[in-house]
């Protein structure tokens, strides 16, 4: 059993864009069983397009396409298809339908260059595209199975879900099941982690468990493989047992998950609410914690207050602290978390205030001080970060959003037993 | 001329890496005048890496491979060339003195296994590693010139420019320029763009143009190629004078440039200021502009106001109004609009109220209904779009944010000929 992954699009060849479509496909794959062996990429060439798939078709038993299948002339991949098998293109009715519909919803009329992407090759099976108007395409060739997906990475990661791997269930090509599980703390760098965690991260442990970091977030993978789903779970099971014991308050979650989504479940835990007042980070906290389906009833909302004006307009903020301390202090950080938490009568007000660079104002203010404010009707706090100098903008926004989202969350995790801060 | 690229290693096709070599192989030959054609990526197993040697040799002029060429057994690059090549390995003294003298320079003792680092198929060229052990290989199968390269970034990077650009450039085949512009747009769908651009996007047009599309901004790609770089980017420019005339208003800017960008540049041109009032995007609007450097003289801040009560007690949006019309609805954003532009004093009011979903308040309500606001002191007016049911929340914010930052840039681009909006 051997898969192949084909990546469409002139601009990955050039080096334009990074392929990052045929990486996801190979993981999920890889947890079906299936080994991928081959990727290629290349460019809108039909003789290329037909040639490359001509020869996957040769060497793997399945094979998964990514790009072009849109309107225009550059999308060639209905085309190749059709001259590898050796048959015409058909228009399907239900399709032409569906892109008709997805128009409509959308309160626009379908141009008349979308009826190609209703052409399929003759005996294939169209797979139907819940969020996007290109169909992908199903179909065998020779003793191989083409899945012809589109290359937006939302679109075809979903029709991998909702239509490839049932497919590639039912006809019995997923056998073996590999469980990977990934475990994320934030609070202490990669290196300090990795130092507690030299048994589990040791060659040859079974399950694996490597460790790697994305903005400040450390995450620990495991993986498991075995014959079934079930058998592979109960497998990492123990190893995810003692992960979350020797880590306990650094772990934010699983998956996707991130400090923010640990902030809402503690928030729906202890049931409080939040308010955000942020300069340098200018909607970065709120729009985190609004990411998060269902947190409206714990989170009314924020202020962005990025002038001095504001502060004082908005929050309140007396003019004479901010001309006495500056907009970057201790002092007005704790101001505005006072003064968002009662505007917005909720339990916890969280401020951010500081130099997002590349410039500052002032040489005592270097690029990336930034300082926090946490609010509750006993006490405000306020906790000085340096993130920077040489730190990017947009980091330095990330981290401070980061480290302001996860002081909220220690405070309401340990609110009961002791009451006050983190 | 057609150049293919090859990445050796069992962790990029099981997905565990992602594969960036190829991307910076692409862009440095790109940049050179050679085009690459294929991108292939398969694992460490000998016959495998023979046929795509084999196929590589057949349709390209130029191939670079990076990977394999480490000490241990699931290195196989040596191997597979000089299978390819029909000839057998023999040890270069002077690579074998190198690689101990790495070792010497690190105080570390050679082992033996390293030795076979220093094995060449026979005929071939050493490529010397000034930072690793491991020296790359160059050698000309039939018409083909190989090159292969360690597959550690830094060391393959530095051993292209050190060793294989010379090369190239000696030998004759690195001669022409190719440049690439993006021209981002925004406002239309891709279909429709296309529908306007087949000219641009014929199939052999001099200079080539592509479209691709990207969180709803869609891109016009061009590439030139000359002997010169001055001579591309002259060759170029007519192509972008078009399009620039063509899709004038769409365009919001080039390269790494989105909508966001352009609203602060009319922002800046015109010394206008902005404020937000988010609901249902709950602080991206904000969060976006903020990313933008320099944007503070022209945004004092913005508002979340995700629940009904914080509109009314921060916003002064009347109760009686939210009442009637509930808080998704056209009278809402337009008064939110209004007041926030009156709380921060900034010549234009910008607001977002809607349902991201996943789920939604009322049948009345379907997710991805979203009404816009702006305002200026003379008017305010608002804005129906309808972005849902299907996409998900996050596809959701995203898209009613930039609508809501585009409309504003297109109100301000015309702020002088014709007051009012756009």
């Amino acid at each position: 059993m051997r898969a192949e992954i084909i990546a469409v699009g002139s601009e990955l060849v050039s080096g334009q864009s990074l392929d990052t479509n045929s990486q996801w496909l190979s993981r999920a794959l890889g947890a079906m069983g299936i080994p991928v062996h081959f990727h290629t990429s290349l460019g809108d060439d039909l003789a290329e397009n037909v040639q490359v798939f001509r020869i996957a078709a040769g060497r793997a038993d399945v094979v998964i396409t990514s790009g072009g299948l849109g309107p225009t002339q550059d999308d060639l991949t209905r085309e190749a298809l059709a001259a590898v098998a050796g048959v015409g293109l058909v228009e399907d009715p239900a399709s032409l339908e569906a892109i008709r519909a997805m128009f409509a919803r959308r309160n626009r009329v379908m141009s008349e260059r979308n009826r190609v992407q209703a052409l399929f090759p003759e005996g294939a099976e169209p797979l139907p595209n819940a969020i996007g108007t290109a169909p992908g395409i199903g179909m065998k060739v020779g003793g191989c199975l083409f899945f012809c997906l589109p290359g937006v990475p939302n679109e075809m990661k979903r029709m991998f879900d909702e239509q490839v791997a049932p497919r590639l269930r039912s006809s019995g090509l997923a056998t073996r099941s590999i469980v990977h599980r990934k475990i994320n703390m934030f609070g202490k760098g990669e290196s300090e982690i990795e130092a507690e965690a030299l048994d589990l991260t040791a060659r040859g442990r079974v399950p694996e468990v490597g460790i790697t970091a994305s903005e400040a977030t450390i995450s620990f993978r495991i993986a498991a493989e075995a014959d079934t789903e079930d058998e592979a779970n109960r497998l990492i099971e123990p190893t995810v047992a003692l992960i979350r014991e020797r880590f306990g308050d650094l772990i934010v979650g699983e998956g996707a998950e991130d400090v923010v989504d640990a902030l809402v479940r503690e928030l729906k835990r202890t049931g409080r609410s939040i308010a955000t007042a942020e300069s340098c980070t200018g909607g970065l906290v709120a729009r985190l914690i609004t990411s998060v389906p269902g947190v409206s009833p714990h989170y009314p909302g924020g202020l962005v207050t990025y002038s001095a004006e504001a502060k004082s307009n908005l929050l309140d903020v007396p003019e004479a602290l901010l001309k006495a301390h500056t907009a970057v202090s201790p002092e007005v950080a704790a101001e505005m978390a006072r003064r968002v938490r009662e505007r917005f009568r909720t339990d916890l007000g969280l401020s951010v205030t500081g130099i997002a660079g590349p410039d500052t104002d002032s040489p005592d203010h270097p690029v990336g001080l930034v300082y926090l404010g946490l609010s509750t009707p006993e006490e405000t706090r306020t906790r000085k970060i340096e993130l920077g100098p040489e730190q990017p903008r947009d980091v330095i926004q990330r981290r401070a959003a980061k480290q302001a989202i996860n002081w909220a969350r220690l405070t309401l995790r340990h609110f009961e037993d002791r009451p006050g801060f983190d």
